[in-house]
């Protein structure tokens, strides 16, 4: 059985990671690549990086014993459903050696099995857009929101963003001076916190500024969102709070009332020690009092986790989990 | 004195009409033309436009008797900065036979005109977008909102549509019927009424018929919000007050409280005699009891009225108003 290795990816827009395992849960390789994301980056260039991830993980390692591999990606389903980059992704495996079929799973799941070896429970995402979604015995069912920016994504680093620039824009119209977080969004657009002696002339800056970029661009504006929450500024405190409330909104989409199977967050604005993910915590523990909480790890592993799992001398996915994700259980 | 004859124009985006009266408040012409608007039709198309439009009303007129004339457009700002733009209205002007000078005015100042002689107040306008303004002795003084549909416009048609759509997509990740409103707005988007098995699937539809056109587009929805909130259907009642508290809030950003000067309503969804018009009175009564409200009637009359009331021989403005623009003040 410790010759069996299991490959895990995680196919992301800016990097890809690759992982291999035994199933004593000893990491026998691991490698990296840019970003493979066939959507955006064409599938021939997101072949190349995912088989540069999988040379580097597989240098140490005979890629006949690798029994199992998949794939987690955002954009899965389109994946799938694209014969060219279905080919592009089956030729990279070959020519990493692997033998094995792999499956494909959509970065949404990975998270949440990142976070728990339960069969079912419930993933709550919040990056530059936001989605929750239930997962019934491993497998991505209902899904709520992941609308995108212009008619969802609620709570998520666009929403910030966007939040906090109608609040400038809110004060500038009161022609009442912007309070700290308006003035650091304003500084972060405009190239200064200074208002114009006729505030009109600022609110127009600041639209400009913003009308003259792609629109989900507002999210990098988030994290100056949070750092005033984490300060206390009103502001930035309100919006975090209402943020949390929405997203725990789009998770009860999905979600039972009474609900007692796991919650996982993930995304770049709930797995750090955000006040994002303390509020969304709470929320959860106000509308789900008995779930237990996760947080996204190791989504590489998690993926490993997904392959190995399927294999028949696999018989306490549990256990090996416990191995593969470690911590995935502190919440 | 019934020598002296005034012109008004107002130009917008897909027409411009242009009205001359005597000042007795006798109409001696009146003309159209296509949409004049030189940022959205280039300087020399909108120019010819204006030209169409001036030669129409000024076919029974001597043009030289004409002592004052007024353009009432969106984006006036714009007209007024950019040289070549203001170079050829100059020369329709000339090419129509016209001597005396005019003048340029933003289209929320001649909304406030068309409604009201006061020549302080607010002028609050929703069609597709939204913007609050304060009047100074009938010049723009500070504005609210006119942020537009991305940063801002709440409570506009655009904000109608994307919140209806919006709803539905709610309905969809719950798994449960669309209401009335949000079974016609997906017919509109998807072509049919019908829920596919996995509702995921008509989510993903709708998201897509949205995205495939202009965001602005989604102002086309606005008219089922409303026809909606007529027939009393509870999600259309709903967004319908919702933007009435967003108008009235925009409007509260630059009126102060107690203010008793009037409010002229304007656009398309105020003038009417739609649900949005009344929930937005409903809304200023509450926190203006004291403010007459108006709504905006002709505004190329009102053009030819704030011309009118430069001249010197025009010592009643107010009675003058009443002639040009008669049934203003029945709000």
């Amino acid at each position: 059985m410790s010759g069996t290795v299991v490959v895990g990816l995680d196919v992301g827009g800016t990097s890809t990671r690759a992982v291999a395992y035994d199933l004593t849960g000893a990491r026998r390789g691991e490698g990296r690549g840019g970003g493979g994301n066939p959507t955006s980056h064409g599938a021939d260039r997101a072949a190349a990086e995912l088989l540069a991830a999988l040379r580097a993980t597989l240098a140490h390692v005979d890629p006949t014993r690798v029994r199992a591999g998949t794939i987690g990606l955002a954009g899965a389903g389109r994946l799938l459903a694209d014969p060219q980059a279905r080919a592009a992704f089956d030729g990279a495996w070959s020519a990493a050696g692997l033998r094995c079929p792999y499956t494909v799973h959509g970065d949404a799941l990975v998270a949440y099995a990142s976070g728990t070896a339960a069969p079912d429970g419930t993933v709550l995402i919040a990056g530059t857009g936001a989605i929750a979604a239930q997962v019934r015995d491993l497998r991505l069912d209902r899904v709520a929101d992941g609308h995108g920016w212009l008619l969802g994504d609620a709570g998520s680093g666009f929403w910030l963003g966007r939040e906090a620039v109608r609040r400038l824009l809110a004060d500038l119209d009161r022609a009442q001076p912007p309070g700290d977080l308006a003035t650091r969004v304003l500084a972060e657009l405009t190239g200064s916190p200074e208002v114009a002696p006729r505030p009109r002339a600022t609110a127009d800056a600041v639209v400009q500024s913003v009308t003259g970029r792609a629109p989900v661009e507002l999210a990098r504006l988030a994290p100056l969102v949070v750092a005033a929450a984490r300060a206390g500024e009103p502001t930035g405190v309100a919006l975090v709070a209402e943020a949390a409330a929405r997203l725990a909104e789009s998770a009860s989409r999905i979600r039972p009332v009474g609900a007692i199977d796991p919650v996982v967050l993930g995304g770049g604005l709930l797995t750090g020690d955000t006040p994002l993910g303390d509020a969304v915590r709470a929320e959860l523990a106000r509308r789900w009092p008995d779930a237990p909480l996760r947080t996204a790890g190791d989504g590489a592993a998690a993926a490993a986790w997904l392959a190995a799992r399927e294999l028949p001398e696999v018989t306490d996915p549990a256990a090996l989990h416990a191995l593969l994700v470690p911590g995935s259980a502190l919440g």
